[in-house]
């Protein structure tokens, strides 16, 4: 089977047409039913399936780079009677949980249109997705009507949806236009982009394979089968940083921090999808320390768009990689270059070791980590806290003494003594160390390991977005493994067989 | 079989001893190998099983309550060279996991004893007890160090284990008698326990089976096996509430908030692991709405020992209704009492029905809800909030119009409109809508349910507590239906073989 790609762009689209109007863009989904990942299934009444939710992604990053002056996004169907039919498990509910991320809901008053989860009644499994949660959290929805929601599968229309704050508004069909127009405004109001930006566009990312190692601009998977691992080398800066933000716009994508933002997420996605057996993830960098300060000062720039997106970017690959379900170690060696930004890779780690000194034959200069006010503040983690503030949870002196080093070069002794790293390794140990970690860690189950970094990552506050990543998508891994579900007289499986599913009894 | 029985009292515990010395308890675990619940395994090394825990629960209970001078407790192993061997998946770890429980973890420093959380490296399933949670967010053991610490299965000793915050303090052996005798002091100092305080004695619950109900002396359990529901019904106070809370004393484990407790926690108890089959639960109460707000007075003394353990014991019995895996229907009728701290029952519930005026026949007077200074602080939910303020977490405003409530009696439709119930019924429609409830609830996958209402009821602010119980049950559970743990050819089977696991590699 081909690999799965999430590189694409909106003239290959299948499923979504992204017009713009001045401030308002339009995404409307118009789902093609043969345009499925896989043949099995037809992709019927706008429900969506991986293939759907990748031009989604590209379409979201589009208008963020290549249209800042875009301020409100409207979502909507390009079919009649039908926003979305929700995921493609058989086939049913209303895309609610799409609806859920927007910020503003509306609902066509036309006694026919509901919005419904109705998962649990038909299908036995969860609206997993972040619906559950959204529900609760995003919307407040009073946790007794969210039940009588979640369990009535036609769902709930019209001002009874308002008023159990299920949706936003509802609109008649004949003022629906209007409606939605006032409200893109009002709503496009509310932004701060910039009425004249100009735009970056995000040209093809190029991804070349060559002897097991796939290799983008300045990102490198070395995959090593039999060993169940995937080195994920980030090379910094191959130029100076620009003298200006504006400077750096004139760049386009190949403005350092957007390239290794991109090419960083389409190896990640790449991996989960595509490698499900390289269980160990080694993270690298290779490169200029010092360059990578120089970037990230223009980055920190708070008043300049792209600026900010490009943050807002790394801020979600980082937050990629601490809900990637991969053993994720960080190898700090002479040549490499974290510092700044790219330390965040090291900390969204389980584990870092830094090398003491050098390897024989390698003159280079001891390996050092850099610490930047990219590390205090920029890429917060889903809990609301930075990777610094959530590793040093139970010592906040250690968070106050590792402020004052930033733009020292830290060599491992010091790293480790500051507790920036978990081992500082002498150099006649690193290659054993290593190698017997990585052996240790393929002995172990895949599953306790997942689950166990599942709930080791995220310490201190919760928030809707470690709920969705922690709580909802164990219960909703749970029910995908129980026979009530997925077994042979499941619900999932006898769905629209006109067979009622036969179910265990027992509640756990 | 014979039901797991949770009623057990010192003279006939088989695992512990409960000593008492003045303001210092110790409580030793000393596990007869063949006192567990099940005659398949041997309880080897003070590895315990639910029977070893049920006595565990007593005895804090009895510390609680019988022996109010009791300010500091020690737990310590009875038997030489092991404290506990953790949980009896085929005995292994060094019950870290019930030192974690605990304010103070002393560790003898001879260079062979150790703490581990082995489950992930040996068993392939999580320290799951709270192990992780209890390590990251209770300890705030650094996420990379807690990595190490829970996949090396012979753990980690002396000076380390305090430096990784493992563990306060490591004592040579020579010296553990009197540092142990020290600390008990010390933490007992900061105890505000009546030195003269007389306990009150737990008598022996009496429960009497009769006709498929089961009744003790304020509560009943009614079971309809066939419709998979068991009905629970509170009893009132009997009595009036007694003029003071000394005199409330006097009564001892007769009076009435102790009682309806005990009662309470057995009956949810005995459901949970007696009859798994019965998925809905209908929560209802009888009685004098009055004489609950009574004794509700006596329990908000904040300066009586008793009465703050009791408001305990509730705020315990009633989380024990949140984390329930079953459908929890308050049922809300004439004759009724939810009044104040019988309320939360019915916040406790997924949904409330209430009925609006009579049934045909009855000539009580219609039913009200009355709310009382107990639902606005006495008895939190996990995640810190009160149900009230869970319920209203979208509409604080919600929340203050209630409290102005206090003390009234509101009928169905008052209630139903201050969102205090999910529906008020009219009464030519009640059996009805109970039926087709019940009915509909049957009919969907019980897996489902419970994974649904595990994350319907904890919207806002996620704790420690929440976390154990959302986050890491979800994971554990999952992992328990994985092949990987429980298959054949899992870890769990072959541990203690000498085969080795076979293991599925991919990552999910």
């Amino acid at each position: 089977m081909a690999p799965i790609d999430f590189r694409t762009e909106p003239s290959r689209y299948r499923h979504w047409r992204l017009e713009t109007d001045g401030e308002i863009a339009f995404l409307v989904m118009d789902v093609d039913p043969a345009g499925g990942l896989s043949g099995e299934y037809e992709l019927k009444l706008n429900s969506y399936d991986l293939a759907v939710d990748i031009e989604l992604n590209d379409a979201v990053q589009r208008l963020r780079f290549e249209h800042p002056e875009v301020r409100a996004v409207v979502i909507k169907s390009g079919k009649d009677n039908v926003f979305c039919a929700g995921a493609n498990i058989r086939m049913l509910g209303r895309g609610y949980e799409l609806a859920l991320a927007a910020d503003h809901i509306m609902l066509v008053d036309d006694r026919r249109s509901t919005v419904a989860l109705p998962e649990t009644p038909l299908l036995a499994v969860l609206p997993g997705t972040g619906g559950l949660t959204r529900l609760t959290d995003k919307r407040k929805v009073r946790r007794d009507l969210a039940d009588v929601f979640c369990t009535t599968e036609e769902g709930v229309r019209g001002q009874k949806a308002v008023d159990w704050r299920l949706v936003d508004e509802v609109v008649a069909r004949s003022k629906w236009d209007d409606a939605v127009e006032a409200r893109a405004k009002s709503l496009a109001a509310r932004s701060d982009r910039p009425p004249d930006g100009k735009g970056v566009m995000l040209s093809p990312l190029e991804r070349r394979s060559k002897n097991g190692a796939i290799s983008y601009s300045h990102v490198r998977l070395e995959i090593e089968r039999e060993r169940g691992v995937a080195g994920i080398i980030v090379q910094g800066p191959a130029r100076p940083a620009p003298a200006s933000a504006d400077a750096a716009q004139a760049l386009g994508a190949s403005f350092w921090p957007l390239a290794i933002a991109r090419e960083l997420e389409d190896a990640i996605l790449y991996l989960r999808f595509n490698e499900p057996n390289l269980g160990v993830l080694l993270l690298r960098t290779e490169g200029d320390a010092q360059a990578v300060l120089d970037h990230d000062r223009l980055l920190a720039q708070e008043n300049h768009w792209l600026m900010r997106e490009i943050r807002h970017y790394l801020k979600r690959v980082f937050k990629r990689l601490d809900v990637t379900a991969r053993s994720l170690i960080a190898l700090i060696e002479p040549g490499s270059c974290f510092a700044g930004s790219l330390v965040e890779l090291a900390f969204a780690a389980d584990r870092s070791l830094m090398l003491i000194g050098t390897l024989e034959g390698d003159n280079r200069p001891p390996a050092t980590i850099m610490l930047g006010d990219a590390n205090f503040g920029l890429y917060p983690m889903g809990n609301g806290l930075t990777r610094l503030a959530t590793r040093f949870l139970g010592e906040p002196h250690s968070l106050d003494r590792a402020k004052q080093k930033i733009g020292a070069p830290l060599e491992a002794e010091a790293a480790e003594t500051l507790g920036l790293v978990t081992a500082a390794i002498e150099d006649f140990d690193w290659d054993d160390e290593l190698r017997v970690m990585v052996e240790a860690r393929a002995s172990f189950s895949p599953d306790a390991l997942s689950a166990m970094e599942a709930n080791l990552r995220f310490a201190g506050p919760e928030t809707m977005e470690t709920k969705i990543f922690g709580r909802l998508s164990a219960w909703q891994n749970w029910i995908f493994q129980r026979a009530n579900a997925a077994g042979a007289e499941g619900a999932l499986k006898r769905y629209g067989s006109g067979i009622q599913p036969s179910f265990h009894r027992e509640r756990t």
